[in-house]
This record gives C-alpha cells, structure tokens and sequence, in this order.
C-alpha cells in the first residue's frame, strides 16, 4: 500500500517524523494532537496539509490512519476513530507494546483492516520539536498483524518500506512483546535504574566521564510514556528484572571473596557479545 | 613543572595518548612495553623518541614517569623503578583506583616525588591502536596527593594542564575512589549486567536499537583491566552494588501491583537528573 492520504493521530517525535516523511514522499498529509500549538507548528514547518480541530475529520479523509498518541490513549484512539474510518481505509499505531492495541482491534471488528507497528527507531526526546525526516530511513519497523489480518499487515509493511524507507520485519505480538521486553524495556529500566541512583549519590560538581553519560542516556527518556510501556508489558519485564539478581549477586560474591578469575569471566561474557556489534 | 624529558610505561590508550600529546608540545618522550610489537609501532607513528628495551631505561631518563600499565603492574612498576629515578623526578601514574598506589608510593619513601593521576578520559576501547593525541583535552584528571607530597602534587598537576590541555582536579585519594566508585565503576558494572543478559536472551538476528547499544557500550571495555579495577575498589564498590536492590525492588512492586503513580516517580528521578546533563 502506498496510500494518497494519510492521517496522523499524535504529532510528537514519532507522528510528527511520520508526517514530515509522507510530506517529502509526495503524500497528502492530515494530523491531530490535543495540544493546538503542536497542530500549529506541524502546518507552519511543512509537515501537515491539513490540521483540523477534531480527530475524527482526520480518521475521515485518511487512507492509511496511524495512531501516534501514548500506548493507553491509542486504544482508546482505536475505539473512538475505528467508526470513522472509509470502509477501504487501514489503520496501524507505532506503539513499544503490542499485544495489547492487536487484541483490541480484534475486539473492535477491525482484524482486517488492522495491524500494529513498532518503528524501532525511538529516542529519548519528545514532542514534535524531536521529530524529523529521516527518522525511519534504515530502521526496523516491527510490524504485528491481527488473526486474519494478514493482507493488512502487508499493505501496512509496505507503507514503512516505500514510504518511509524502514525495514519492516512481521512478528507475532506476543513474540514481539517478548522480545522487546529483553532489547527495549529492560535497558530503558536499567539506564533510569543507575540514573536514579546517581541523581542521588554523585557530589555537586563531580565531573561525569561518556561512559556514565552513555549508560544513562535513556533515562531521560519520557517517564509518561514509559509509565504507560512498562505497566502494559509487565508479564513480560518483571520476569527479566528479577533475572538480573542472580548475575549480579554472583558479581558480589566474586569481589567479597577476591575471585580474580570470576570478575573476569563475569565480565567477559558481556565484552565478548557488545564488540561483536557494530558500534 | 613542564619537564623536557617524559618517560611512559605501558602504551596502551592511555600512555600512548600521553606520548603522542607530549611529542607534540615538543618533549623529549622514552616509552616502554612489554610487547615489542607495540614499542616498535609507537616508535615509527612518532609518538616515541626513544622505546629501549628495558623499562628501567625509561625511569633512568626521565624527568617525569608516567606508569601506565594495568592497575596491579604500576603498584610493581612503582616498587621496581623507583630507585632508577634520578634524584629530583618525579612520578605519577594513571589508574582508575588511587588508594592503593599512593599508599605504595608512601611505604617506598617516595612521597615527596610521587601524586596519583587519574585521567577521566577513559575509552572502551584498548591498545596504542586507541591511542591519541588530544585525548585529554578539557578532560578532567584527578591529582591524588600523597601525606607530605603537595609540591609533586601540584608540579604534576600543571603537567596534565600545560602539556594536555588537561582539567586538574586535587582530589584525597579516599575521597577519589569513593566518588569514582559511583560515577565510573558503578555504571561499568551496570553496562556488563545488561550485556551479559542481553549476550544470553537476545534472539539471534534481533534488532537492538542505538538505545540497548548506548546502555552496554562501556561492557566491551577490556576484562583484565577492570577485574583489577573492580577488585581494588571493592570495598567502595559493594555497597553501592547491594544498595541497587532496593530501588529496583521498589519498581518491581509498583509494576505488580499497576501503580502507575509509582512508576513514573520512580522514573521521573532519574529523567529530571539525566535531562539536566549537557548531552
């Protein structure tokens, strides 16, 4: 699918980067955010055709919907702007979590015309000043389909991959909220984790080196946001969180005990995995 | 003190980089490692004027000695060289722990002619082949002093300030490793938890974001190194270790029981902390 129109519901970093891609991709472009000076700034700097007051004209006009709002309010979203949509139109969101938004678009009769995405291409910014063309350029959208959604999910792929140059990958929810806990959500927990601890333990003034500065770039990240990612992918973080006790207790008990050769071997499982990355 | 002639031991990173800036600010450089691959190679990239092939050597002809080998080595290097310093150098070395080598340099009767440096500019990376002119510009180094030794201290102070543009900051040894075992050795630590658990649960072929990648980058940097780190420190360090148990259990009982308010206070500490750093 390379649809004419497309509407953007939430025009922070995400849906406004969406938008200023479709703009440069040709497309006729309408979008929604609650905050009417953000509506005003997408039209001013280009990224909008079309910004009316309501979201439901922009569910109306749009062949390709996509819901860029906070994960909670993009169920919602969902339940409210599924009536509106034409009976041809498609409908995706860019959520962390996906179970959750596939499972109510089931809910809701949309199966068919629905499939989640997950643009792997987050920052710790936000807003629509933390948007912009290129965002996608490279990037993995994961791309998550309904039970019988499977035609949906490949017109919605092809959007990502023509219109936005990502590269979209097709997963199961289930199997992509699993994964995401691991890659996404645990490193967000553990950046705020040593951030929360430094904000109270650094002395004033203290030089940080790019190491600190690197491990705890996340943690800057949008704690609403991330409120809502967190709680809605529990079942599958909280496992991992308490996985972390039995590494780190071993760590403890080599250096008590001045196991030279435990550190070492501890700490080289995860030197030999980061340099067999690229950087 | 400007000294004309500088002596390095060990060429890795950090020495390298010394060597390269003080060539460069027009001394006299001497340098050693045990690898003569690595002599040779610092020799013919100009960043040696001399690589004899024994260390003493070095110390023989040098109005200052920097001991840049591994933590363990330098407290060796210190007690080995010492007496081939010529009457009036002066001695300083660069590791991440300066408790144990300032007590060493007392117990030598080489207080008056030796401080403690620690240059916070360290890298994951390792090697001369990481080496570089400009490294420590506007860096910040600590300066440890010895009882008895503020002149050497301050005589080494204006060394990392004058020939590499260096921030020297005089700093109680003890007082060091405490702060360092917060804002250096802590986030090491955290960095390899991750990557240990990510090496083991990653599936093969999944996308990792730039924010997993920022949040383990500091895992590669080299085992040996930081074993030696980690278990000289140790004593600051576990605490510190143990003391994360709790705010990760406090988030882990605010995901169970769908406190939202919980979870994005918990958040909110470390993002106002993050945010409020220069990026």
């Amino acid at each position: 699918m390379r649809p004419t129109t497309l509407g953007v519901i939430g025009l922070g970093a995400i849906g406004g980067s969406v938008a200023r891609e479709a703009k440069r991709a040709g497309l006729s472009v309408t979008g929604w955010s609650p905050d009417p000076a953000e509506r005003r700034a997408a039209l001013s700097q280009g990224a909008l055709d079309d910004a009316p007051a309501q979201a439901a004209e922009v569910a109306r006009a749009a062949e390709l919907l996509i819901l860029a709002a906070l994960p909670a309010a993009n169920l919602e979203l969902l339940t409210k702007l599924g009536p509106c949509l034409s009976a041809t139109a498609l409908a995706t969101d860019v959520g962390s979590v996906k179970r959750s938004i596939v499972a109510r678009a089931e809910a809701l009769g949309l199966a068919a015309r629905f499939a989640g995405s997950h643009p792997f291409a987050g920052t710790q910014a936000h807003g629509f000043d933390a948007s912009r063309a290129g965002l996608f350029t490279g990037a993995v959208v994961y791309v998550t389909p309904t039970r019988g959604g499977a035609t949906a999910a490949r017109e919605i792929a092809h959007f990502w991959e023509s219109v936005c140059g990502a590269r979209a990958v097709a997963m199961d929810a289930t199997a992509h909220d699993t994964q995401i806990a691991v890659t996404s959500h645990l490193p967000q927990v553990i950046a705020s984790l040593l951030g929360r601890y430094l904000a109270e333990h650094v002395p004033r003034g203290a030089a940080l080196g790019p190491g600190a500065k690197d491990t705890t770039r996340l943690a800057a990240s949008e704690p609403g946001l991330w409120t809502e990612i967190l709680l809605m992918n529990r079942d599958m973080l909280l496992p991992t969180l308490r996985a972390l006790e039995e590494p780190l207790g071993e760590l403890e008990r080599a250096l008590e005990s001045g196991d030279a050769r435990g550190v070492s071997a501890w700490l080289d499982r995860g030197a030999r995995w980061r340099r067999s990355l690229e950087p």
